[in-house]
C-alpha cells in the first residue's frame, strides 16, 4: 500500500481514520437495535440521532427530513419509483412526466426506463459538449404533467457541476404558477448529490431542492450507507416495506454502524474538506496534473467544462490509446485510475456521458478518469506525470490505428 | 456494560470479535470499490468472493446463487415483489397467488399486502396455538395459480421452527405435477431464515428451498448487510435498479465491509454455534430459565411449542402484568429483554403472532421475549431469576385488574 497511489476517489474513498474511530464503539459495545426499547436500543438510537443532526445541519434541513438508506442507488430508486407510486395513487387519472438528463447515473436512468414501461413519459435532456445541462432546456421541458425533475449535482465521470440552484429557482416559479392555476400535481425537484457533498454547497433550501441523495463511501465514510433528504410534505412512498422505521419510507433495522460513519463523514466534510484552503490545495494539484498531461502527451484532451467542475476531477481522452489498457498498465505501476464509473465497469460500451457530450466513440474509448482526494500528495502528481507519458507512447506504438 | 445482561438476541446480536477482526482491513487499507478494475478493486472483490464462498458452503449452494443485500427486509422485499414482477411480465394473462403465514415478519406481510393492491391473491395461513404452520394447510392452499410460497423458518417472536423440509417436499411434488400437466407457471418456495441460521440446518437442497433470506446482525455479524439465496433459473426481477452488480438482481456498490462481516459470521456459526455442545449449552440455560420462571411466578406461561423451538428463545406471558412495564423495570436493573419484535416496537397493538396463535389480548399484553446467545453465562440466568419475580409481583399489586 505504501507505494500505491489512489486516483479513483469518485469510485470510492478510504474511510477517514476519524470516521472509523467514531464507528468503533458501535462495532463493539453499542450494538443494540435502535428500535429496541431497552437501554442498549436507546444508546444506539442516541448515536443515530446525533448523526442525523450532523447531516441535517450540513443540509440545512430538519433531522426528521432525513431517511437513512443502504446507499445512493437505493435513495435514487426511492425517488424515481416512490414518487411515481405515490402520485399514481393520489392522481390515478393523471398522465405523469419525469424530467432527467442523459448523463445521470444508472441508478436514475434504469428506474426511469422502468417507469416508461409503466406508462410514464420520461424526458432525457441533452447536455452541452462540455457536459452541462442547459437551464433553458429544463424550463422548456416542464409540462402540466411533470411530477419530478432529477438532475445530478456533479457528474460522476467528468465532474461537471450542474446549475442546480438555477433549476431550483425555475421549479419554485412553476410550483407557484401551478398553485395559482389550480394544478394540484406536485412538482418535485431531486438531485443526486453523491459527488457534490465533498465540494459544493448542499443547503437544500438555498438550492430549492425537495429530495437529495447522498452516499457514505464517496465522502470518506463506509460503504452500504446513504441517505435521502425528503422535504416535509413531499408526496413519496416506500418501495422497501416492513417495519415502521424512518417515517415508514424505509423499513429495515437501522444500520447503526453505517449511520454513525456517515454522520461523522459529513461532519468532517464540513470541518476539513470544504475549507477554502483544502479546496484550493486539491484544485492546484489537479491543475498541475492536467497541465502536465496536456503538455507532455500529444493528441490528449480534457473532457467536460474546465471551470464548472469539482476540484478533484479530471477526465482525459488520448487518441489511439485504449482506456482499459492505460488503466491496467498504470495499475501495474501501482496507480489506480478508472476509465469511467465503477458501476459500469465490465461493460465495453463507451460511456453514455461522453456520448451525450458528443465525444466521438473512438475518442471516448481512450478515456481516463483521474480523481484526487483528501489524502493525495503533491509527489503523487509528479509520479503520475512521470509514468503516464511512456505508457501512452507504448500503447500508441502497439495500436493498429496510426 | 460489565454488569448488564443482554437477553434480546433475536432483536440483534453483538458483533463477534472474530467478525470485527476480519472486517478491520476492509475498514482501513482494503477500501476499494469491488467493481473497480484496478488492484484496489480486485482486492476488495477477492474478499467478497471468499465471503460468498463461505456462505455458499453453509447453504450448500453455488456462490453465484447468492445476492448480497442491505438486510433481510430488502431480501424479503425482493422475494415478494421481484417474483411477482417477473412472473407478471412473463405470464401477463395469468392470475397470480401467493401463500404465506399469518405469523411472518412485516418484511413479508407488508409487501404481500402491497401485492394484493396490485391484484395478486394472497393466502395468509393460520397457525396452531403452539405457533406452527400445518403442512396440510400449505398443501391444501396451493392452486394452479400459486407462484410463491413464503414461510419463515423460525418465528422471530416465539422461536418456533416451521416444517420447512416437509413443505419443500410438497412443493417439489407440485412442481413435478405442473410439469406433467403443462402448467408453465413457476412455483417458488422461499423461507426467511433470519432466526434459523444460528441453530438450524440451512442446506437449501435438503430443504427444497428456492429462495432464502439471511441477515448479518442476527448471527453476530454487522447490521446493514444480508443475503438472498436465489436458486439458479428462478424467475425473479430486481426492485432496486442501476449498475450491473449481483447478476442484475441488486444494483449498488457492494458493501464490502458488511459482506466480509457476514461471511465470517456464517463461518463462525458453522464452527462455533452449530456444534452440539454449544446448542446443548444454550438449551440447558434456556430450560433452567423457563423452569425457574414457571416455578416462582404464578399465572405465568410459555407461548409457542416447547420442542419445535430454537434453543435460545423463550416467550412468557404473565397475567395482569404489562409487558412494556416489565421490560422497563428489568432495564432499570440492567437486563435487556423485549416484548415482541424490535421492528414493531413503539406500537401498542398486541403482537400479530400471538393473536394468530389464539392468545387472548389481555394475555398477549403481558408478554416477554427472552432470547439468549453465544455470550450468555449461567450467572446471567440466576440473576434474571432473582430479579424478575419481585417485578411481576410489584406490577400485579399496582394493576387495576386483580
Amino acid at each position: 500500500m505504501r507505494t500505491k497511489i489512489y486516483f479513483d476517489h469518485s469510485a470510492t474513498t478510504p474511510v477517514d481514520p476519524e470516521v472509523l474511530k467514531a464507528m468503533m464503539p458501535y462495532l463493539k459495545d453499542k450494538f443494540g437495535n435502535a428500535s429496541s426499547a431497552h437501554s442498549f436500543g436507546q444508546e444506539a438510537m442516541k448515536g443515530v440521532d446525533s448523526a442525523r443532526e450532523a447531516i441535517a445541519n450540513f443540509l440545512g434541513c430538519e433531522p426528521k427530513e432525513l431517511i437513512f438508506t443502504s446507499g445512493a442507488t437505493e435513495s435514487d430508486n426511492i425517488v424515481i419509483q416512490g414518487v411515481i407510486k405515490a402520485t399514481k395513487e393520489k392522481f390515478p387519472e393523471r398522465k405523469l412526466h419525469i424530467i432527467t438528463s442523459a448523463i445521470e447515473h444508472p441508478a436514475i436512468l434504469e428506474p426511469c426506463r422502468e417507469m416508461e414501461k409503466a406508462g410514464v413519459l420520461v424526458t432525457y435532456l441533452p447536455v452541452t459538449e462540455k457536459g452541462l445541462v442547459r437551464v433553458g432546456d429544463v424550463e422548456k421541458a416542464i409540462t402540466d404533467d411533470t411530477v419530478s425533475i432529477s438532475i445530478m449535482y456533479v457528474n460522476n465521470e467528468v465532474g461537471t457541476i450542474q446549475p442546480i440552484a438555477e433549476i431550483g429557482g425555475i421549479v419554485k416559479a412553476v410550483k407557484d404558477g401551478r398553485q395559482k392555476a389550480g394544478n394540484k400535481l406536485p412538482l418535485i425537484f431531486h438531485t443526486d448529490a453523491v459527488q457534490a457533498v465533498n465540494y459544493c454547497n448542499c443547503q437544500v433550501n438555498e438550492l430549492g431542492i425537495d429530495l437529495m441523495s447522498i452516499s457514505g463511501h464517496k465522502i470518506y465514510g463506509p460503504k452500504g450507507i446513504g441517505a435521502l433528504y425528503v422535504r416535509g410534505g413531499t408526496l413519496i412512498k416506500s418501495i422497501q416495506l416492513g417495519g415502521h422505521q424512518e417515517r415508514g419510507i424505509r423499513a429495515g433495522t437501522l444500520n447503526t454502524i453505517g449511520i454513525i460513519g456517515l454522520g461523522k463523514a459529513v461532519e468532517l466534510v464540513n470541518r476539513k474538506q470544504s475549507s477554502s484552503a483544502e479546496l484550493r490545495r486539491i484544485k492546484e494539484l489537479r491543475d498541475k496534473l492536467v497541465e502536465g498531461v496536456l503538455k507532455t502527451i500529444p493528441e490528449s484532451q480534457v473532457n467536460g467544462d474546465l471551470e464548472k467542475r469539482v476540484p478533484s476531477n479530471t477526465h482525459f481522452s488520448f487518441l489511439n490509446a485504449e482506456g482499459e489498457s492505460i488503466l491496467l498498465m498504470l495499475d501495474l505501476e501501482g496507480i489506480a485510475v478508472s476509465t469511467g464509473s465503477a458501476c459500469a465497469s465490465g461493460s465495453l460500451a463507451p460511456s453514455h456521458v461522453l456520448l451525450a457530450m458528443g465525444v466521438p466513440k473512438e475518442v471516448a474509448h481512450g478515456s481516463l478518469r483521474v480523481t484526487l482526494g483528501r489524502f493525495t500528495k503533491e509527489k503523487d502528481i509528479y509520479k503520475f506525470l512521470k509514468i503516464l507519458p511512456p505508457i501512452i507512447k507504448k500503447l500508441r506504438e502497439m495500436s493498429p490505428i496510426k
